[in-house]
């Protein structure tokens, strides 16, 4: 199989539509918001989508592949993460501060997890699908590295980042929303820090 | 003037209506969602709703219990900072954190401030009026009692405990979300107290 012309299988296959991947997403958004992000399956997806589980494979890679194309992120934030947790644990807090903040300066990645956040203020499901993919792709990924962490500290790490970046990139508040990402890297790398490493 | 026989004055009064506190609400509403919070003024909501300003006064007071009013919060956030703000700054963040995770326990309180991030995160008019009434009302007297502190060491403090809640309450990530409110405040207390006090 090539991504040109993938060749597709199974009872439920569809020939003559063009758009697989587009028909995948569609199936993928709808079973990751019926079922959140731990029961979705891509076995679920490919059925819902009329193509052989090894096709969606084949478009996306893993689960959490399929996740991040379906929710429109430009990358998934699991890439990001090795990089940030070798190095010197001393400064494990500064990496991972540093990481999250440029990543929300791109409008491209915090317009969708904006969307994310909202959907999980206006009901259930996306509530569910934003804990069970924050739990599962990021914050169980940062306390392997961090050591035997108690995840009620990574979480609490977390919070102070998100509660960061929601205060200077979505409710705007002065003079966070114009503060220099190094000058608030200063004073929450420590706090970060002391959570994970102590 | 009593509260059960109000008299109403001025070009606009409509004597047939009876409702008058909740058509000063409906006003207060539309004004604050219209200039946001801070250009918002009892004057001009007693216009939209025809009646005089001081009869906004007299049902409601300030313009901060008027907002408080047209929110449905249960109370005005800035009735329990005083008894916050006094006493040893050495125990100033354990006051502060424990407060806000008592007030966020209150489905009363949380229901409509999750409405007001809802709307922060929809709409820019929302985003106005969150930042600026937790600015006027709220950080500005918080930054007051810690002495001079740096807003940005503010907000990153309330950025801490904006988090928190947003995790525990709205996103319910485990186990914040069911961890006992103590060992969050043990937690989180030091982040806070460092960030105002030193």
């Amino acid at each position: 199989m090539s991504p040109a012309e993938p060749q597709r299988r199974g009872p439920g296959r569809r020939p003559g539509s063009v758009d697989t991947r587009g028909e995948i997403l569609a199936a993928a958004r709808e079973e990751f918001a019926r079922k959140g992000y731990d029961a979705a399956s891509v076995r679920g997806i490919a059925r819902k989508a009329g193509v052989d589980p090894a096709l969606v494979h084949h478009y996306f890679g893993t689960k959490e592949k399929v996740f991040v194309a379906a929710m429109a992120l430009p990358f998934d934030p699991a890439d990001r993460l090795p990089q940030v947790l070798v190095g010197d644990p001393a400064q494990l807090g500064e990496r991972l501060v540093r990481m999250f903040l440029s990543i929300w300066a791109e409008p491209e990645f915090r317009t969708p997890m904006v969307g994310m956040v909202r959907s999980a203020l206006t009901g259930e499901q996306g509530a569910t699908l934003l804990r069970e993919f924050v739990g599962s792709a990021l914050l169980s990924r940062v306390a392997q590295a961090a050591g035997p962490v108690d995840p009620l500290r990574v979480q609490t790490a977390a919070a102070q980042m998100v509660g960061v970046v929601i205060l200077r990139h979505v409710v705007r508040l002065e003079p966070l929303a114009s503060a220099d990402a190094e000058e608030i890297v200063a004073l929450v790398a420590p706090t970060v820090q002391r959570y994970l490493v102590g």
